[in-house]
């Protein structure tokens, strides 16, 4: 066998990652060469640039396998782990990129359900009782600010001790804090719930454990869920944040846009404690 | 709260690398700080270079979790993942950067087992009397070229039907193919085994699908493992391939390098049927 013939596929650090896209020429689906090509390209980049050890890739191997081992059907580490890497914020923006007046997206989350009832415009969302009434309204407009009729709003949180009504089935009344509303010809929403907490991801696996060491805190700020849509329309996944919650500056999961902040007034006086109000514009489907 | 401080720490698509690794600077473990970081980097710019959309994030997930939960005692598929896209042999090169004249590193495999019998010089390891018989040969060198007394020699290869002894405890002898051979004052190494058969690595999880999909095949071309150490000299972990063999230019884990490939003569006569001869120099301790 020639020398040429010999070298050509075998290894070489300085081109290792050249060598290993080599062989994805032949693939029959281009977008999956291009996929794994820009991945090995990017991790031999990352190995090189901080000299990874054999110890530290023996961690990183450990890390993925404990977290492998954690995902079951109620549990999704490595959707946690993309959560707070940013990777998931990250996708969610690349493919949502919008006019700038129209409302951002962001994450969708592990705990919205379809079928929640519909309430009639100005109904309560919260069933326990328990929290800090709120009152939420405003309109769902174009990019025009025209009213949009027929938009279906669903809209979920967590109850006032940080946890959704999933995870605790046997405490909270099925469907609290959640609820579906749908515009007339005015655009107007208007709905009761409580004025959300912030609350820790589930930090007693691996992905808990590496914020840990980093020294980052898992907490989520306190946010209000909604999903929006309309014929015609880009569905819209966002939230509002509450603006004075002490985690809006480093959510663990990156969920916060600037724009998404919104106000929470605390009510002169009567039954229902806080306001908030927020317009969302939706953009035409192309 | 201002619009300066509420916008810090938020979340922005053309900043997203650097809002994440932002919250690593107070991280009481630098390496780490620096590792995750550079992590997300590149991971980042993965994603906005091939614009990953949502459907191939979740793919990605999934690829993960079913990795997860293949591994186990006896099966590891986050090393084979890394094997398959050339990090584990990147990380095995960069940590051993060797002058010209010494022998390469390649990477160790899943075979080895510690406490294979110390045989005479000379003595075959090959019990099971399957394949083709091979005299392995050559001299344990320092830089210099002068032989090294008391190097210690362990080799494994799989059997002439493409298994270790550890795959089929039930069928092959305990210790089929392996041995360790010490060297006395000429540094020279003499064994008996056979020529080494290609083999597919475990292909029936995730990463062989990923494999099939890329057009990329599981084998990897044929070679003899060889573990040496001497007092003084780095270990050397290496393997020598069958220059002939089909799979010389795509390993599916990429360990071959061009300075590896010996040799195979075929005898012209008696009852040894193939001859290799292979030096290995070490490098010492600094």
């Amino acid at each position: 066998m020639s020398q040429l013939a010999t070298e050509n596929g075998t290894f070489r650090e300085e081109r290792s990652a050249e060598i290993v896209n080599a062989r994805h020429e032949g693939c029959a689906d281009p977008r999956l060469a291009q996929i794994i090509s820009a991945l090995v390209f990017h991790l031999h980049a990352f190995v090189k640039e901080v000299h990874l050890t054999q110890p530290e890739w023996q961690a990183g191997i450990d890390f993925l396998t404990t977290a492998g081992q954690m995902c079951s059907g109620e549990r999704q580490e490595f959707i946690l782990l993309s959560d707070v890497l940013g990777l998931s914020m990250l996708v969610d923006a690349i493919n949502h990129r919008r006019p700038d007046v129209a409302t951002e997206n962001t994450v969708l989350g592990p705990f919205h359900v379809d079928g929640a009832p519909q309430r009639q415009m100005g109904e309560t969302i919260c069933l326990d009782g328990k929290g800090e009434s709120c009152r939420f309204e405003g309109r769902i407009l174009d990019l025009a600010g025209a009213p949009i009729e027929g938009a279906r709003i669903d809209v979920w949180s967590d109850n006032a001790e940080g946890f959704y009504d999933v995870q605790q089935p046997d405490v909270q009344p099925k469907w609290n804090n959640r609820g579906v509303f749908v515009t007339d010809s005015t655009g107007a929403y208007s709905f009761l719930g409580i004025k959300p907490v912030s609350y820790p991801i589930p930090d007693d696996g691996p992905v808990g454990r590496l914020l840990a060491a980093l020294g980052r805190h898992p907490y989520r700020p306190a946010h209000m869920h909604y999903l929006i849509t309309a014929p015609g329309y880009e569905p819209l996944v966002t939230h509002t944040f509450v603006g004075d919650d002490q985690y809006l500056g480093s959510d663990a999961v990156f969920g916060v846009k600037a724009s998404l902040i919104a106000p929470f007034e605390r009510m002169p006086s009567g039954p229902v404690i806080w306001h908030s109000s927020f317009d969302f514009v939706l953009n035409p489907l192309t």
